[in-house]
């Protein structure tokens, strides 16, 4: 990709071809050490996340909703209370103002639930034909008030709940496929997390939101880090029979769709149930789905006794699911 | 502009459009309190700017130094020290890799330059025809290093260098003139200023960096937000002969044309020859330009002794110079 010449449509699916555009073209130019989903500079965790989601608006949610809930679940992944909110948008000259009007109160609805507002913003217009509808920029700032331990073999994978129904809805919603079922988005900010786990400290070892590429490329992103593996165990992976439906009607890997309202959470091995019946109470889908294992840089799955190796995601999937 | 069904490339433009359209169709859904160009949360400045600059590369720069440069003066004028900058990309799909390569040298130059890093980002790829080429939102974090005092009549108005020359640069670089002229934009990121200048505390009242819309623009903005007036002495704006040649031969007003590395700074006048001694040092072409009055809501310039209004910018002068 070194020579690649053109950015092709798979860079933007959050898979290898993008860790492999940012590595070969981005970084080397920037020459900048850049960071997971938010960086934490003096206390003060930073993110910033573009939404070019199509169609804007989705079963369980908006372009809007996304933009809130991305950048407050960045925040929540390294382990910061968000403090607030700053919006850009960019729309096509010609947009229905009505658009605008309901991806703001979608927008304040979760900034008003989560207590997380909205303090500063930009709006730009560019000529019919130049962008498509609109496009959000959400960025966000956040206290730290998590330390994160190191991770080691035995410790547990939690997800906060059924993982792959904003993919799913997205699938569904940009009508390529001519299917109907009735899956939501699970698009939701979870503010609610950092005050609620805070007090388990460094037993907690690791957080990402499984967006783009779902839960299977986080977890190599985590193993990649750590030079450790993980093994899931496939029945206990929360999917609702819709969504797995969909997937097997589709030849989809759930493990590659996104959520947008989960967090993976890698915790020690003997604080897991406790952090279960912390997290029940807020999110009840939460579950232990796998384990920390030695075997570098590997993401597996243990089905019927039969274990198999979980790629990463490539190629592009749906190019706007968010 | 409550009942404006589409919205229109004006909206874009900074101007009165623009004021209005997030007076009634942005604010009134988020209820949020939207705060100038940046919020300042628990000492923390925070901004937030998307660059869409038709063509992405011009003289004097590209959509990349305006991203760092358009981040960190914003922070600047409110008196915060930049930390760290986040950036995400929007990318159409099939764009020469190269251009990414270019962009990101620009912004590696000027945050080395500044001392202001890319810590996070985000990058984003669409299909071919869903955007133009590329997109840039900038958003930046600063400390707060200044406490502004209240402006009162008889505050001068200074600037720290020619203005209009981004706008005039871009206005070329579109080539819907078929004019040339050796006009370079003046795109430049500011983070010396608050070092330089915090010694003279409340002594300075206000600054802005007059970008969209222009000097005029902002000080309307000054104007509205404080009930005071503001008198410019014309024969004291620095402005480019070649950039007065081309405004003359366009019609256009450079008071509504945009600088990217200017800094528009409201002082007392008992220290306004000091702070000009101290900003000539890093900004040779700091002027005073005018001063403050008590005529409300008023913004004149006064040229061989006539004193004429400076209207409100309305309509779009050209869509896509930032």
């Amino acid at each position: 990709m070194d020579n690649m010449d053109k950015i092709p449509l798979s860079v933007g699916s959050g898979g290898e071809e993008m860790a492999e555009f940012l590595k070969t073209v981005v970084f080397p130019n920037l020459k900048e050490k850049i960071d997971g989903d938010a960086a934490v500079i003096d206390g003060i965790a930073f993110t910033i996340d573009s939404f070019v989601a199509d169609p804007p608006f989705f079963p369980g949610g908006s372009i809007g909703s996304l933009a809130v809930s991305g950048s407050i679940n960045d925040l929540v992944a390294v382990g910061a209370e968000p403090m607030a909110l700053a919006l850009s948008f960019i729309i096509e000259e010609g947009l229905d103002t009505d658009v605008i009007r309901r991806i703001t109160r979608d927008i304040h609805h979760l900034s008003e639930m989560s207590g997380v507002h909205v303090v500063t913003g930009d709006t730009k217009v560019v000529q019919k034909g130049a962008a498509d509808k609109v496009f959000i920029t959400s960025a966000g700032i956040g206290r730290k008030c998590m330390d994160f331990g190191e991770p080691v073999v035995g410790d547990k994978v939690i997800v906060t709940g059924d993982i792959a129904r904003h993919g799913v809805a997205m699938l569904l919603a940009s009508n390529q496929y001519q299917l109907t079922a009735d899956i939501e988005s699970d698009c939701e900010p979870l503010y609610w997390l950092p005050p609620a786990i805070s007090s388990f400290g460094s037993h907690v070892k690791w957080m990402r939101d499984p967006t783009r590429g779902g839960v299977g490329t986080i977890l190599h992103e985590f193993s990649n880090a750590f030079s450790l593996g993980v093994r899931l165990f496939d029945q206990d992976i929360p999917i609702k029979p819709e969504v797995r439906g969909v997937c097997e009607l589709l030849g989809l890997e759930p493990l590659h769709l996104a959520s947008e309202g989960r967090m993976v959470i890698i915790v020690d091995n003997s604080n897991a149930d406790a952090l279960i019946n912390e997290l029940l109470s807020h999110a009840p889908g939460s579950r232990i789905i796998g384990e920390v294992t030695s075997d570098h840089k590997s993401v597996t799955r243990v089905v019927d006794n039969y274990e198999t190796f979980v790629p990463p995601l490539t190629g592009e999937i749906l190019p706007r699911i968010c």
